[in-house]
């Protein structure tokens, strides 16, 4: 479960895969398949949420980190490579990296 | 906070706008107003958290709503239209409904 907060001071990455629909759950069988297998063992992952777009066309991966380092030495091991090879021959990728600056919840009932 | 899950049957809106980084905290002032002041009061809101990109090109609003006919009569209300417009008139904007497919958390150190 992930929890978002903006007292946590994690780096989040937001980053959006553009599909074609037919090609969908197969991005999604992938990105659950290196996560599961690799990029949650790596040093700094805190979490990550992985959606899927209601129109076909998206597959998003929220996910937290502790540090930038700590993601970009994930994306230099070259045991999840081909999978995000793979990921990529499939989508057009846009990347964003965050911080959470506000939260809301719902507004009590008057 | 939000929490995300799989298992929690709400629908996840993640709206990507676009920005020119000169505008980007003024994007930031404007969305945390009109939430705050308007669409967490609205029926069906559960969550939302608002993100700044470390690159200053993009804010992204991550929203949990229990519906999309609650999250469509918000976007009816003629109240908070003002502040979207200011918004799309400074910012390209992505949307994206989404459900949550799966959850990682980090494995446990060996």
């Amino acid at each position: 479960m992930t929890t978002i907060s903006k007292d946590a001071y994690l780096i989040t990455f937001i980053n959006v895969f553009a599909v074609d629909p037919a090609n969908q759950s197969r991005l999604v069988d992938l990105l659950t398949k290196v996560t599961d297998q690799f990029v949650r063992y790596a040093r700094g992952f805190v979490s990550s949420s992985l959606h899927r777009s209601l129109d076909g066309t998206k597959v998003t991966m929220y996910a937290q980190w502790h540090s930038m380092a700590d993601y970009e030495a994930m994306r230099q091991d070259p045991r999840p490579l081909p999978y995000f090879r793979r990921a990529l021959a499939m989508a057009r990728f846009e990347p964003g990296s965050y911080e959470v600056v506000e939260e809301f919840a719902a507004a009590p009932s008057p």
